[in-house]
């Protein structure tokens, strides 16, 4: 008899990410002691000594982030289960959580930097992170509502690369549950003999997430039948695609309409665009590179809105002698002699 | 003093689309009797004759579904409303509604049908309708649950162009109000003095557009905040944009692709691809050709899912000698030689 089918999918979803991983070096699982993480451990555990043509070396993070009265404990004691799990190193790291862009922020910031560093010392090939379809539909439903476009509205990537703070080293981040609802994996935690912690965080309707998860999400699916979380998480991916498309066309693009002036035409430090060129661009091609050439600029990503981009855009297809459009970060797009220009204000 | 805020930003709304659609020809609005369509045909028939460089017709075409007791005086009542405000034609259509493709759908083909047909006979340059970003809202929420992409999440066009059946005539359709929102198109209605008539069918929970504007969009906006249908609608609007661009590159791409082979080498029938071209696609445009071409081959468009277009994907980038993949519609897809072929299965 094989194992139970959450079992069984679970540990396929590892072993297809361990099979694209660099041989040789540590893989390390990131768990907080929930059932998504611990039971990406208990199948990493399951198949790291299991990988062909040998095993590979396996090790697990948990971070503690000292926000609640026994965290500490509580992460010696899953400390304690990941190393009987197999896992070695197992161990806690602490961080010291802020306040910069919000608690949700400023505690996944302070984890991924903990993280980063963990998987620096131990020259991990890759983070693994207990994602499911479920937090993936949730975060297409928050990048939705953002209203800004394509990019936002893809949710997390199954995997990404972030440099080191301390040492520069790129580590490798990926999340194998990404196809995977949340049911399957607590069942399969259950069948694994893994007793999850239940973080009251999860319940705490301040949480932009925990709202979107309990309250949001049950009424969307009342409202346009089961299903909705499955139907979110491919379209995040699907437009993750069009994404990924669109801005290698617009990276291209702007190459090619970069247009320096001649010296004695105009002495103006700033970056330059062939308005023809710009023209003939499909509208989101259009816009997006209308958008690198801002921030490649100097105007802030974060501040940069979808309306400012509109503005400049008219500026190239409805010019009938406008002013310029003064853009965040002190940017000012005009257009002079066919070409637009993006300079400071 | 200038007239009430609501009611100048639904009148400009109206003069805009006006100034784009070609003169002379009698512009027609839909008007159900409800607030948003109601404000329409009240601006309308303020605007069209103050058109420059001389005023245009304007007409009104109400459809009595026939679906409530009362329908017949209601519509009869409301042409006797729309033709004080000085459209002229005013009238009412009466439409048989059956069920295919559910209540909604079955009403909403029967409504656009008759509007084809009135628009043809009163040979109108545009038939004008009245949603609202908030529609926009809900039928960008309601094409996210069906999961299929870029297009379906796009929501409702600002122009579009039907056939009428009966004489095969082009007739376009406009959305002047898609930027703006319900509460201030009902206080402009208010405003103008005109009386909607709220149809009960805008709160019988038994339609899922009902249930999404009642209770999912209401979820939602209290979980992420105000501004949630705002941010769909903006959402909407740039994924048409992305939506448009890369369907016109597939279109583009699907040509080059097509390879048809030597007389002598195969003589099947069937749309013939290059691999090697599809592979140096990005994945985004790639599956849009693979679904235009297994289209092209017969495959219905309402059956073919993203599954099956990922399967025939895997034929072109994961081809490890796979059997070929069967499609909705009697189509198969299998490589051969260095070929993608769709024929028949």
């Amino acid at each position: 008899m094989g194992p139970d089918p959450a079992v069984a999918a679970v540990r396929v979803a590892v072993r297809r990410v361990l099979a694209d991983v660099p041989p040789g070096a540590m893989v390390v699982v990131a768990c907080s002691g929930g059932a998504d993480s611990l039971a990406l451990a208990g199948a990493l555990a399951f198949e790291a000594p299991r990988c062909r043509p040998e095993g590979r070396p396996a090790g697990a993070v948990t971070v503690d982030h000292g926000l609640q009265t026994g965290s500490e404990e509580r992460a010696a004691s899953l400390v304690r289960t990941l190393a009987d799990l197999g896992l070695d190193p197992a161990g806690s790291v602490a961080v010291v959580v802020g306040q910069d862009g919000g608690p949700e922020n400023a505690a996944r910031e302070a984890r991924y930097a903990a993280l980063d560093e963990a998987a620096a010392r131990l020259k991990a090939a890759a983070v693994l992170l207990g994602h499911t379809r479920d937090d993936q539909a949730e975060t297409v439903l928050m990048g939705l509502a953002r209203g800004s476009g394509a990019r936002s509205v893809a949710g997390m990537p199954p995997s990404f690369v972030r440099r080191a703070a301390k040492d520069g080293s790129e580590v490798l981040y990926l999340r194998p549950f990404l196809d995977l609802d949340r049911a399957t994996i607590r069942r399969a935690c259950e069948a694994m003999g893994l007793v999850p912690w239940d973080d009251p965080h999860n319940v705490d309707p301040s949480y932009t997430r925990v709202r979107v998860r309990h309250e949001a999400l049950p009424a969307l699916e009342k409202a346009l039948g089961p299903g909705i979380a499955e139907a979110l998480a491919r379209t995040g991916k699907m437009l993750r695609d069009d994404a990924d498309a669109l801005d290698e066309m617009a990276a291209r693009c702007l190459t090619q309409a970069l247009s320096p002036p001649e010296q004695a035409e105009s002495p103006e430090e700033g970056l330059w665009l062939d308005v023809e060129r710009l023209a003939g661009l499909p509208r989101a091609v259009r816009s997006r590179v209308l958008r690198m050439a801002a921030i490649r600029s100097g105007s802030p990503p974060g501040s940069l809105a979808a309306v400012h981009v509109d503005e400049v855009d008219r500026l190239v297809t409805a010019w009938r002698g406008q002013r310029h459009v003064d853009l965040p970060g002190g940017v000012r797009a005009f257009r002079r002699y066919g070409r637009l220009l993006f300079g400071p204000s």
